[in-house]
């Protein structure tokens, strides 16, 4: 149980940036405690060529962490960009319940560690890995094929970001209430009665943090923070095919604990090949009690089953657009091309289906017709794919071989082609795997196509009756098959609130109206919700308090005052 | 969703006492808002004589709510006190998923009234109960069995201020983050992005509430509350044997409800018979979102399996004493005895199992044997028992003839008992059905006895080498089968830290040392957590925040500022 007395010297040092984050994560307004653009000026004038560096150095080689391990393990890792392995030897043992025993050791010391404690630890990894997010760009590119820019916003400053977001709120959690013994006195009448009581937040055991191919840090980061701050140990299960990202977080973890007086086993790195995955054994060992997991469905709704945990999921979704009305068709639609080129439809918050009135829609002062904003779109993400400038720099590239082909078996789907795969070539890359977005029309009848979430760049133009229409579709959609998004344009006040309402019943959250340099995509940390918990997409929000608080229970001891 | 515009005269009313409880939740120390004792002064000098004849002219005639209904049903309930039916009919549907269609129609202007008119509602329909607190407790009384005062206390403003500790928690939670629009700007260098953001706090859907036979308010009362000030209809399924008491509380929610121009459907009385059980084809509806749970481990964990529900449990537990050292042996097996004998076991908080040295013990300045322990404890249940003046006032009766077979089964176990049943009459009720705490002995090797709840008036003796292997054994079957309280009696500063350290990994919260007047039995309202939700005993705390927390999602709106 935790005390109070050892308050660590790097929580002095980074108490002041805690405590306004505690204030960031209740007002809800833009907080950006990492610095985002990948900036000479911000970062050093080094910091680009000394990553790109640091991790050349690393590709070919054995990855140096701070956990035992029994054998190294060269990883499936292969980038996108090259199609060559990354050819990295990471620590891992054998049997994997040795992790759950590491991880068991270590735990009484993290679990009496004070709060202060752990949040300085935390807080200071942090800080480390935003020293080496040039390295972590670099990393993140070469496994999930991001774009360069992605990389380096996604795996660093947004995901420290709404790791310091979980650090904070379990801080403010772990100190709600009363932390130090009091007098709870009851009258009764002609005396009273006197207990001495005090609380222990007590750590729920062995937390599991499953990773995701796309976004190996950004999905993981957060569940991994809020198990370490209210005291559970880790052990992180990165994708096979997205492992060094995640690793750099963990040995600047590793560091720093063990800097501290600490077992580094608190967070351990649990490497696994496609030939023999070892999560299955994790997640059903009885010590685990906690599991985040970031993925598909079927293996999701596994994980959600397992009895004796407590889980929280992301896992797929169908996000939808509803197109009613515009005062500006082309910045509607520009706006609208980029969400679905950005990173090539590989973010779990990409518009797929897009339900438009087959009436046309009214756009400023002239009505126009369905097939003019379908050519608008379409003609919006072409200009935009072949913009030598901008083109693979949104798109990045494709992470697994089964994207791509379920991309280039779009086209075949039983609809109508609108907008086929453009050829395009990466500047730096030849070899880079690169789809384009492909649109095709499917009427509203076939939720057998648009029913399912078609992962990449595919994109779904659904010709309705009206807006109602629209709305009664991505609607039902939510609730039977999830979604993390919805976009609506719309220039009606009313026809906005019944929107929002509808969807809000569907637990499904609504940008309006976005053109310009914002894109449903990017979910704030601080401010939005991502993944709401409440429907079939994921059982949690990141981060909302329970997201923290299902990871501890306060036990109460009562002492009798004579 | 929730609208801030229109708050309710009621809120106004009520929001002191409503504030002042939000401040008590947090500082967990004593708070009282309803007056316990159930005295004239407070109540008036008539309370009493006018809630018996209230009662008195209830039983044998319809109960009258505001709901509809297809037919009336006779309860089967029958007074532990006079073996007599109660013959009061509920109005009830044929079909059970009648009340889930009545409910779905209530939830939309539910869901969208503000959460001052929610909670303004729900305050003034307490202050109505405490009205009718005399009624309320002969109600109990015959149904559950327990004495008048418990049947006061814990029926009546027990049971309220638990409501209201949720109330206020909920009204924190669900105004914990900006209620208003407001607009989010992001600094992009030259120029920024503004977008207007808001949340809406989206109720889960519909709530059932299943109720218990010994504890018909108090046990449901609280998540009835949590999901009603959440936004949740809530169904409240009571146990067959013990509804008048509940029924009670939903008539008074109804009526206010129907004042305020409600649909008195948002809380509904679903009552069936040992006959025709209800409880699982209300579970399984698909639009039954949110249950809440007391009773068994078999029906409890079925609850807990369903898929796609939010589930708040309270099962079994085995509860333990750990007899180390003492000042004073008398004060601290009295209360012990008083702690076993109060409504006969039937509390699950009420020790079962008292793990003591076979070596014997330090009390004060001297040692006392093992055998001494043992029939001190016996002595003083039987003093207590058979005390005029005590007695049934707190042994109570037992409630149903299940219990009373298991307790008069007890003395076969395999043990040696040192205290048999003790032949005791009720002086105003001779059919009166009960039965006094019987003593068994059994050895530290019969986890196969000691093992499993054996709810009612048993206690299990067990000899242990030392107070280690004591808290091994009680730290074993908390997390094997659960605990919901342990009591330890030391005077060795060490000895209680090791021992609250240990049950803290059980999850399970220690009291030490009581004697006088403050027994294990009894959690505060606004201060204990009760059930802590670590353990096979239940899976959530009264009143924790994801106790409400986890009853609504939080979706959130953007609309792009140009």
């Amino acid at each position: 149980m935790s005390t109070t007395t050892a308050t660590s010297g790097l929580y002095a040092k980074h108490e002041a940036a805690i405590q306004k984050a505690i204030e960031a994560v209740h007002a809800r307004a833009f907080f950006a405690h990492y610095p985002e653009p990948p900036s000479k000026r911000i970062y050093g004038e080094t910091a680009n060529a000394d990553g790109l560096a640091a991790y050349q150095t690393q590709v070919g080689s054995p990855f140096e962490l701070r956990q035992d391990a029994n054998k190294g393990l060269v990883s499936d890792e292969t980038s996108p960009y090259t199609r060559e392995k990354l050819n990295i030897e990471y620590p891992v043992f054998d049997a994997p319940e040795t992790y759950v025993h590491k991880a068991q050791e270590a735990a009484a010391q993290w679990r009496e560690a004070s709060v202060e404690t752990r949040a300085g630890i935390l807080m200071e990894a942090l800080d480390r890995v935003k020293n080496r997010f040039f390295e972590l760009a670099y990393a993140t590119m070469h496994t999930t094929g991001q774009a360069f820019v992605m990389s380096f916003q996604a795996s660093g400053p947004h995901s420290n970001d709404r790791a310091l977001e979980t650090l904070a709120l379990g801080v403010y959690e772990l100190g709600r209430f009363p932390q130090d013994t009091f007098t709870w006195t009851k009258p009764m009448g002609k005396f009273e009665v006197n207990i001495e009581k005090r609380y222990h937040n007590v750590p729920k055991g062995i937390a599991l943090a499953i990773g995701v191919s796309t976004f190996p840090v950004w999905n993981t980061l957060p569940g991994v923070y809020a198990s370490l701050i209210t005291g559970n140990p880790v052990i992180a299960k990165p994708h096979p095919q997205a492992i060094y990202p995640m690793a750099l977080v963990v040995q600047e973890l590793q560091l720093v604990l063990q800097e501290e007086g600490f077992d580094a086993h608190v967070i351990q790195l649990a490497v696994d090949s496609a030939e023999k995955l070892i999560t299955t054994e994790l997640a059903e060992h009885p010590a685990v009690k906690i599991i985040d997991y970031t993925g598909g469905n079927t293996y999701g709704d596994y994980v959600e089953s397992l009895k004796g945990k407590t889980v929280f999921t992301e896992k797929a979704g169908v996000n939808s657009v509803i197109i009613d009305s515009v005062d500006n068709l082309k910045a509607a639609l520009g706006n609208l091309a980029f969400s679905v080129s950005m990173y090539s439809g590989q973010m779990c918050t990409c518009p797929q289906n897009f339900f438009i009135p087959k009436g046309g829609i009214q756009a400023g002062d002239t009505h126009v017709s369905y097939e003019e904003i379908v050519e608008g779109l379409t003609q919006s993400i072409q200009g935009l794919v072949t913009n030598p400038k901008a083109g693979v720099g949104v798109t990045g590239t494709i992470q697994s071989e089964a994207t791509h082909h379920r991309a280039a078996q779009a086209q075949k789907l039983d609809g109508v082609v609108k907008l086929g795969p453009i050829d395009i070539a990466h500047p730096d890359f030849p070899e880079a795997r690169i789809a384009t977005p492909i649109v095709v029309e499917v009427g509203p009848d076939r939720k057998d196509i648009f029913g399912q979430e078609l992962f990449g760049p595919i994109v779904l133009i659904v010709p309705t009756d009206d807006t109602h229409h629209s709305v009664a579709l991505a609607k039902s959609l939510a609730i039977e098959k999830g979604a993390i998004t919805c976009t609506a344009h719309t220039t009606d006040p009313e026809m906005m609130q019944y929107i929002e309402t509808q969807m809000a019943e569907a637990f499904t959250p609504v940008s309006f109206n976005l053109t310009g340099m914002f894109w449903v995509n990017q979910h704030a940390g601080f401010s939005d919700f991502h993944v709401t918990g409440g429907n079939p997409a994921g059982n949690a929000a990141l981060t909302s308090p329970e997201f923290v608080r299902q990871r501890f229970i306060t036990v109460g001891t009562r002492v009798y005052l004579p």
